[in-house]
């Protein structure tokens, strides 16, 4: 029988990204949540300790109809989802604009630019042109080690699509980004690194 | 019969925003368009100048349950509008986090707080913790008067509610905000406001 989530999308349970390792104890980097409900947890954390006011987007919908019953909500009967013309994840620390998309892969010793649209990319070079913070946050799921990269590099590769490039090699994201080191309460502290790379060096 | 929206709601000829006044010509300020819709081709019209990066956020939206037919897109089939959390617009120009709510009233002389809630109050004092740009954009839709009003108003205004407050007085408005010139292309540039009053002040 096929299990399924709220949103109704099918369960896989050899598929799934949650997927315990085999051998492996139950640790704080290994709870079994995906990377949305770490960062979304991170970003409560941050919200809670007035250090910043970073909001993941609501998926966008396209909605087609909907039924206004008497005395009870309004009913969306018809929905489709849409692409997203942006990245998911947007907000403000210290008068700064941050901008990112999270993405996890259970590739090993790369990742695949197919995790990212044409959309995307073109949202994060206006971003940059801005002088926003853009930068993407990538998980390996099945090491649970999470980078992140600022937007110029995934930019450079994602142009490199054209000339066949499929994925970047884990060694570049190790080269170019920054490890976040998991934690409890943040989860994903990637506030520490933005710290380090965009805020230091300006002042 | 009724008239329909594309997203399903009823559309009522009488009480219509986009109602025509009867003696009035048909000028650029008064097309008939939404201030949603002003607001969508003025961000269109920042973007593609590369003047700021500007979205407004997708209605959020609680999905119940999902189709999955055969050789075609997902189809929601029960999904639920939700309270926004957060303000409808935010995004990055020229470095700094900038963060509005748009609203239009049929009133004359004053505008109803009943337009906000406490959670988007909540949210204008934590951008403005965060040293991001917060305001409002309203409108005055009977004759077309557009105002950018600093969220450190609003916020006051608001608080005043349990002592029975329920509008802001208009000329409150006039005299805490701005009035933003309504043009061809764009439509409503707000940009041109917020230059004069949070970056000619800080150079």
């Amino acid at each position: 029988m096929a299990i399924r989530y709220p949103n109704g999308r099918r369960f896989n349970q050899q598929k799934s990204q949650n997927k315990k390792l085999p051998s492996k104890e139950l640790t704080y980097s290994n709870r079994g949540m995906t990377l949305e409900e770490d960062l979304n947890e991170t970003n409560q954390f941050y919200l809670e300790q007035s250090i910043a006011v970073i909001h993941k987007k609501p998926t966008p919908v396209q909605i087609v109809q909907v039924d206004y019953p008497k005395r009870s909500a309004a009913v969306i009967k018809e929905a489709y989802f849409k692409q997203a013309s942006t990245t998911d994840y947007n907000g403000v620390y210290k008068g700064r604009y941050l901008d990112f998309e999270a993405k996890e892969t259970k590739n090993k010793t790369s990742f695949p630019l197919q995790n990212f649209h044409d959309h995307q990319i073109e949202h994060m070079k206006q971003v940059r042109n801005q002088n926003g913070i853009a930068f993407v946050i990538l998980r390996f799921s099945l090491t649970d080690e999470v980078y992140l990269l600022d937007a110029k590099h995934l930019i450079e590769f994602y142009d490199q699509k054209e000339s066949s490039r499929k994925s970047i090699r884990k060694l570049d994201i190790e080269n170019f980004g920054f490890l976040i080191k998991i934690g409890y309460h943040p989860r994903i502290d990637y506030l520490r690194i933005i710290d380090s790379v965009y805020f230091q060096k300006e002042s």
